[in-house]
């Protein structure tokens, strides 16, 4: 089943705090219900995200129909309701589009929007498994960080996605999954997925990663992204710069998988990206036990920034820019390879 | 109090397992408790698990007099509780070498080993905290990984000693705790010592420091070492290299606070270390409840390697040797900056 989809009028979710444990779905018919599921991360995903946010102005259509005050200030909160992936206002924006026309539309530019999401996935495995054959050989032995899987995005996933793609060619020796502090999105999600899709896979804590590839046991690290500048800089869960910096230092490739949505080329680099703080509470306790001592303070970037010459390259659903071999990023839809402008 | 100590003729230690949320004192009167103390981390820290192997020569030496072959036995169990540090081999090697001059001249020697680290603490501390002063200026914001405070030790510490230090001379803007994962000594502990100590400090998820470092938060990484080879490469708990490339990649100092019974002249670099795995249990458990999926399977890499490349400088209690400036270790005692010969 998708992980995020319009259902009788509202919408349905997979619960992603209740897994690996519990299979719960959601039922999202309220504007404030949906802002709650993003702020917490019950659906989460940059791809995910930005399929809620164009939802989310479907509910809002519906609940503040004749209130334009009203339905102007919903839409602004899903917009807003977490800062730096940038497709949820992207997926706000073209569904916002249409609330002239009246929530029929707006529905179905909603609609739209996650089908074009679950058409993306088929074409980044496949585009991502054909790079990552040639940069690595038959076989590779990946590592992830944080989940790209289904759950990240309707269906199929972004990096994920790839191994999966791999998995099935019978070109893929194994993963490793990084477990992605303060939330686990790894250990939980990424480990829940890997083994239903039969793949061997290990959990390490995120700062073995860099030390694994020293040891020579990963081929290749693969991650998805929650915005993607216009210089290349990569902005995606916190650890994937340590990753980067680990992939570099061993001399293996870096490759990042993400849909068209997630390039922005109205980010000039990195440092123009409001990075989101979480709170100290997401670090200093574990599965609800306080484990650091009290008054602890703690800071929680839930993100960070690769800068684009760590990169090996950028996997879209339409498009591979090897950032290694001097490709840059040009607007979407463009030929590769050269700058924009 | 000390952490580790010899009291009415056991050893009792600071129980490490049961801190922040509890303050609780072991008695370990006979070599099994201590082996198993030592294995569970109850007592860890390379310099006090160094006097935990001498005063367990000492706890062997009464418990098996009059059995040489159940005493060799004993001994060879507490040189071999845990793999990676050198000061637990050398510390038992030490007392040992008084087994035929009889139990109270092993616990002489074994008293003499713990005078010995409380005397380097002070020393490094001192050192430590004027090479920080040189490489940053005034009041340096540091990032530190794992727990090398008076727990780590006998009283004192290694590398915390230095922010202690620096404290006391009014020199230090605060410190950033890596939560170290799995077994989150940092968050734990190194938190715990810094609040009484009265120094402010935020607890980070260990994958977060290196961007830490790229945005401009942290001025210099200090971190201890369970291991010192000869061509200065530094084993230390895993996370450890991951820092040290954000360090470098950063432009600011990395440097390594141990005691000379870490400097390993024997081995040669961090590829002769065995690196101990700890099992899959501690990375997919969280505060007792299982995160992962079941039959997950996890790798669990207590330590890494840090090439000596990445060192800026290695302080102990009797020099400074600054990797940096092309300076390079020598035997202890030897006049630093001349090849081994």
């Amino acid at each position: 089943m998708p992980t995020i989809d319009w259902v009788d009028g509202a919408v349905e979710i997979v619960d992603q705090t209740a897994l690996p444990g519990e299979f719960r779905i959601l039922c999202l018919s309220t504007v404030d219900e949906l802002v709650d599921a993003v702020r917490r991360l019950a659906v989460r995903g940059a791809p995910a995200i930005g399929v809620a946010g164009a939802l989310g102005v479907a509910l809002a259509a519906r609940e503040y129909a004749g209130s334009p005050d009203a339905l102007a200030a919903a839409v602004h909160r899903i917009a807003t309701a977490r800062p730096t992936a940038v497709n949820l206002a992207r997926g706000v924006a073209l569904a916002a589009a249409y609330l002239p026309a009246g929530p029929a539309a707006v529905l179905a530019e909603a609609l739209a929007v996650r089908d074009r999401e679950i058409a993306s996935s088929a074409a980044m495995a496949r585009l991502g498994a054909d790079v990552l054959v040639e940069l690595c050989g038959a076989a590779p032995r990946l590592l992830t960080h944080c989940n790209t899987g289904a759950l990240a995005t309707v269906v199929g996933g972004t990096a994920l996605a790839v191994a999966f793609e791999l998995h099935r060619r019978g070109a893929l020796a194994g993963v490793v999954a990084s477990e992605t502090r303060p939330l686990l999105q790894g250990a939980r999600l990424t480990a829940w997925e890997l083994g239903r899709a039969g793949i061997a896979y290990r959990v390490a804590v995120d700062s073995a990663g860099p030390f694994l590839m020293a040891r020579g046991e990963v081929d290749a690290v693969i991650v998805g992204a929650d915005r993607i500048c216009a210089n290349g800089d990569v902005v995606n869960k916190v650890g994937t710069y340590a990753h980067a910096l680990g992939a570099r230092a061993a001399g293996i490739p870096f490759v990042v998988v993400a849909p068209e949505s997630t390039v922005d080329m109205a980010t000039p680099d990195g440092q123009a990206v409001e990075i989101e703080d979480r709170g100290a509470a997401e670090v200093l306790s574990f599965g609800g036990t306080g484990v650091a001592p009290e008054g602890a303070d703690a800071v929680n970037p839930a993100f960070d920034v690769t800068p684009a010459a760590l990169v090996t390259a950028i996997v879209t659903d339409t498009r591979v820019v090897r950032l290694d071999r001097g490709e840059t990023l040009t607007a979407p839809g463009a030929a590769p390879g050269r700058t924009p402008g």
